[in-house]
């Protein structure tokens, strides 16, 4: 668990915060839900880790449209964006109460496992090994999406995460890759990212 | 606001509770962002009454579990499953908060609808004519994806939704489908189902 510090206000667009926040909690469910199918820790602590940068992400957001609200009319146009952050939030609490099944060993029952391997795609992560043929490479210069069905959701960085990395994002050794794709393709993937399979195969 | 019963426990497979309560809400956060998105407050009312069906299901759900456990090692197993039904019940409040955006007038801030357009497809729904050239044809028949890039994510039948209806479902006259595609294709769509079109462009 991660030590919690007060959230300070800090000049950030009300539209770069908001969209953060919907991409992190979309994020977020599709993470907990591999999490919960394979009960995979690491891919349930992402989420617990992201669950509360949403929550900061929303303070953040209250605190700007407060701020942005003069009068009665200013305040009853902005609550359409803080009610849609609000539902962004929910969203995220949802995904950590699925991902808390994973880390607090409740265990998944059965009937969950089933219902969610209806998604047929498998979401896996990979931390890239220093040899790993992706490291200090573009996205678009592995051509994942055609030569292997795998799509690079997310990148962590550190203590960053880039969410949809843009085509010229560099991979750097250390990254860890949230990917999305069929499940030997994924496998495959992992290896490489892993640095223990050299080639793609083609 | 339709009238709420009383929930009555009736057996139901927990498979089939969950199933249907993670695929609705799954359904209505799509439905949400494209009733805030075109300001349509007909796709935002069905959001809410979906809202209302996941709630019943949530209710027959934790009964049966609560039924289902006949000690603490029942009772331990369960929590799985009463959790992430829980978990899609918040996502489905989630959607049914930003359903209210549009029902309520609140209005929806251009900022949110910028964020919201990054969904490339349009979620439309249109009422079968008697006359359409979709009624009494089987879903497989229209070849919607190859033909038109179309597909059809639930039918609402009187009360009843189906959600990822079958290639052998059959459209009846009279049913609202819920589709989902690129914008030009669906305006077609919803012409020919509505029967003021009468051929599918090839």
């Amino acid at each position: 668990m991660p030590s919690l510090e007060r959230v300070k206000y800090r000049p950030v667009a009300v539209r770069e915060l908001f969209l953060e926040m919907k991409n992190l909690s979309e994020l977020m469910i599709d993470l907990a839900y591999s999490a919960a199918l394979f009960n995979d820790k690491e891919l349930a602590e992402d989420v617990l880790e992201l669950e509360n940068r949403v929550d900061t992400l929303g303070y953040l957001l209250e605190m700007t449209v407060m701020i942005a609200a003069r009068d009665a009319h200013d305040a009853e146009i902005l609550t359409g964006v803080s009610t849609a952050a609000a539902a962004a939030d929910k969203i995220s609490d949802a995904a950590a109460d699925i991902a808390a099944i994973v880390t607090q060993d409740i265990g998944v029952h059965p009937i969950v496992t089933e219902v969610f391997e209806k998604v047929e795609e498998r979401v896996m992560q990979a931390k890239v090994n220093p040899d790993s043929p992706v490291a200090e490479r573009q996205v678009n210069q592995l051509d994942l999406a055609a030569r292997m069905g795998v799509d690079i959701i997310a990148i962590r960085r550190g203590p960053d995460w880039i969410i949809n990395p843009r085509e010229t994002e560099c991979i750097r050794s250390g990254d860890v890759l949230i990917t999305r794709g069929g499940q030997s393709s994924t496998k495959e993937f992992k290896e490489l990212v892993e640095g223990k399979r050299r080639k793609q195969e083609t």
